[in-house]
């Protein structure tokens, strides 16, 4: 499928995205670099890493696949790092949470005959770097790619083949369509499991000693690396914040029931909910 | 341990209870009582089950532990239709999620010489029915056991004693402070998580296509039944409507850190919810 691929990057996603890649025979020779030593000596002599390159310029040459895994603010200023060695007809794509402000400047600094699609695997996990990295890491799950409006199809076409090869499921939307979407689906979840568990260790914090599947379950991804997040909200700012809005409507609408004692609203507002996470598709 | 055991109400939680005291040998005889002629008849002939009857006061005719694992509603007025029936030193407990209310009308409708002491154990699933019991569920749970100032200390540890007879890891509190602390790692989450799918219902419903673990891991409890968290809500009212209060004005403080663009906030409120989630005891 391609001849040389490199990925700067090699976390948690960069890594499997390499591994899923050799496994599947997608592409000839794969290449990496990491801003951290301590990451790019994990990859070296891994199977699935044919060379770790100490610069990103050296890493892309010759590339005819470059994907961006790195935290949202590092993409664009990497991008314009390896501007001037990116081959004609090489396909630029990332891996970011949030999507306007990438895709939108990772088009522009692109040289002449060179395409930046974005792309958003909705994989990952709590964990991070390659030493936590597994080739079925993408499998059942679902990936947006997004095209600006002069993407040419042929660009698009070959995005979502490179993301359905490694078992993806593809869905195509604006940079803006997918920060409205993922600012609820993803983003609104992650900062409310995060404020839940802020807000209870302000409390007696001998009570998580009850605490039961719920709350671990719920809580699973306040885990997760609050650098990155901070990025992501800075990032995806205004759409989080018209979220938050409409799920705090919602909380009132359930304090108020509760506080006048409407049982049946109550009951319709946890119908409700109950309906939507019954459909919620089960696979990865 | 105990010669006679009368469970009511086989659900999943009272089927199990009923299972994990067969395989341990804690019982001679176990019989039971459902409400439902469908549920006793799923309990008819099992080998955790003795005798199924169709009224709870024959069910309870004498035993010498009596478990009430019925929706929170209907402990107390259950209770009212044994007590007749409930021989002198048979220790009545419950499992029900609330315990305030049940366990301040409980004792006082017992005859003489008899107590009622509540229990919450803090295991469950999603799933119902005395078909999803197993006798393990309680391995590894945690266990409220809530007296009041004047239960006797005989009857406080002959209760602890079956829990930890099941499998589970029991602390005791006053029948309010189990509210207070249920209220904020139990029954908020599930609000939250419920107010999270009932809000995500009213926007457009394909963007569940893209939804990724995160959100179903932060939302596997709002599918919990309606009624058996209304009734939750009804009982245990003022304490959510506080723990409530407490987590709107966390969500208020990164609402207004993302507003502003205090990233530095940020920052602390997600790393403070991160210590919180990683010290989780990660037992079951």
């Amino acid at each position: 499928m391609f001849r040389s691929v490199c990925i700067l990057g090699p976390g948690l996603l960069g890594a499997s995205l390499m591994q899923a890649l050799r496994e599947r025979g997608l592409a000839e020779r794969l290449t990496t670099w990491s801003r951290r030593a301590e990451t790019r000596l994990k990859c070296e002599g891994k199977p699935w890493c044919d060379a770790v390159y100490p610069t990103a310029l050296e890493a892309v040459d010759g590339a005819d696949l470059i994907v961006i895994c790195l935290p949202v603010e590092h993409i664009v200023p990497t991008l314009e790092g390896i501007r001037s060695a990116i081959k004609p007809g090489c396909l630029v794509t990332d891996v970011g949470s949030t999507k306007s402000l990438i895709c939108r400047h990772g088009q522009a600094i692109m040289p002449e005959g060179v395409d930046f699609i974005g792309s958003h695997p909705m994989v990952g996990s709590e964990k991070t770097g390659p030493e936590n990295g597994y080739a079925e890491l993408f499998e059942g799950g679902a990936c947006f790619v997004t095209p600006l409006v002069d993407t040419p199809q042929a660009v698009i076409e070959k995005t979502i083949r490179l993301w359905k090869a490694v078992g993806m499921e593809v869905g195509s939307a604006s940079p803006e369509k997918h920060d409205e979407i993922v600012a609820h689906i993803s983003h609104l979840p992650h900062f409310l499991a995060s404020a839940l568990c802020s807000y209870l260790a302000t409390q007696n914090n001998d009570w998580q000693n009850f605490a039961g599947a719920g709350l671990r379950d719920t809580t699973r991804i306040a885990s997760g690396d609050p650098a990155l997040w901070k990025s992501i909200a800075s990032q995806n700012r205004e759409e989080i914040l018209r979220a938050l809005d409409g799920f705090e409507e919602e909380i009132q609408r359930f304090r108020s029931a509760l506080h006048n004692e409407k049982w049946f609203e109550i009951i319709n507002l946890l119908e409700r909910g109950k309906t939507y996470r019954d459909r919620l598709r089960m696979s990865k």
